[in-house]
């Protein structure tokens, strides 16, 4: 946590996720805590904000959010590139140390008890709301975002600004086999 | 339909809203056809395709996905910006003329009885997974993709090709009142 580190606005927090980026999850249950990529992390509501996220059974963190029923998302940012491949191709039930070698480095937030990855550019608490016929169906997950925070350096006043900060906090977006794109240049229609 | 319509594997459909684009989705009912834009479509599973698309309540195109269990979900394309926000702000309740006004121009594939919208990157055939439940509660809705399409000029073996494709042809992420962003540079991990 960092000067830069702000909170968002409930009211705009689906703003964070709404162009579709790729996220990385965690979660803690005790002393135990993960981290995970995901590409499929979609808006669900406005207010209170809801989104959506798809956790495969293998993924460990998956059980972390089923005993706590709380986890993070967090929008990592171009400069992180080789990290989200790293926690989303590597699983702790086969490399343990897998948060080490992949060089994620935790911070706490006074007050939630859940792991923040470092360097994102913006994170969302979220309760799960459980529902649990398309958890099991789709490892289809809602969250409510009880929280959000984002860098000031590229999203502040409810925006982001990729047009003008450096582009290493451009959110990534994964297509296929560790093949992003980086969001591109702003647009507005009208 | 021209000579840049192609198929695309259906085990390679995924990739086409990986990345998190704001999409089109169309669909028919009889004699009556709609469009509109969504923000929130979001992968759900590989093999066979499926994803997630949020549709409100007061969306005229929902209650035709309902009577029929189908739709198309179609990528625009930057060139299609005021089409895309357009289809987002109109309903049909409201605005009878609503694809005629904002420029919609559909076409027919023959064996697929859906509205195809012209100039979008791509096109995905999908049959509602009925989840009563979730539609409700949540207005969230499953698809299962049943054929899929791409514009050669953009995405071709599988891959978008927004590198060196003409910009025009570059995916759209809304984030919030008209503001979008373009999908920009490709980045590879590892």
């Amino acid at each position: 946590m960092n000067e830069h580190f702000q909170p968002v606005d409930l009211s705009k927090a689906y703003r964070l996720v709404n162009h579709g980026p790729t996220v990385l999850i965690s979660a803690r249950h005790g002393d135990v805590h993960n981290v995970m990529t995901a590409a499929w992390c979609c808006g669900l509501d406005f207010e209170p904000p809801k989104l959506t996220v798809v956790i495969d059974k293998i993924a460990h963190t998956r059980s972390l959010i089923e005993s706590t029923g709380r986890f993070m998302v967090q929008i990592p940012t171009a400069d992180q590139l080789a990290l989200a491949q790293a926690l989303g191709t590597r699983s702790m039930h086969d490399i343990p140390d897998k948060l080490i070698s992949a060089g994620v480095k935790l911070f706490e937030v006074p007050g939630h008890n859940l792991p923040f990855v470092e360097g994102c550019s913006a994170w969302l608490e979220c309760r799960l709301v459980p529902e649990p016929h398309i958890q099991e169906a789709y490892d289809l997950f809602v969250g409510e975002v009880s929280a959000a925070w984002a860098d000031d350096r590229v999203f502040t006043d409810g925006r982001w600004h990729f047009e003008t900060a450096d582009p290493k906090w451009r959110t990534i977006h994964h297509v296929a086999g560790g093949h992003y794109y980086a969001i591109g240049e702003a647009m507005s229609a009208g």
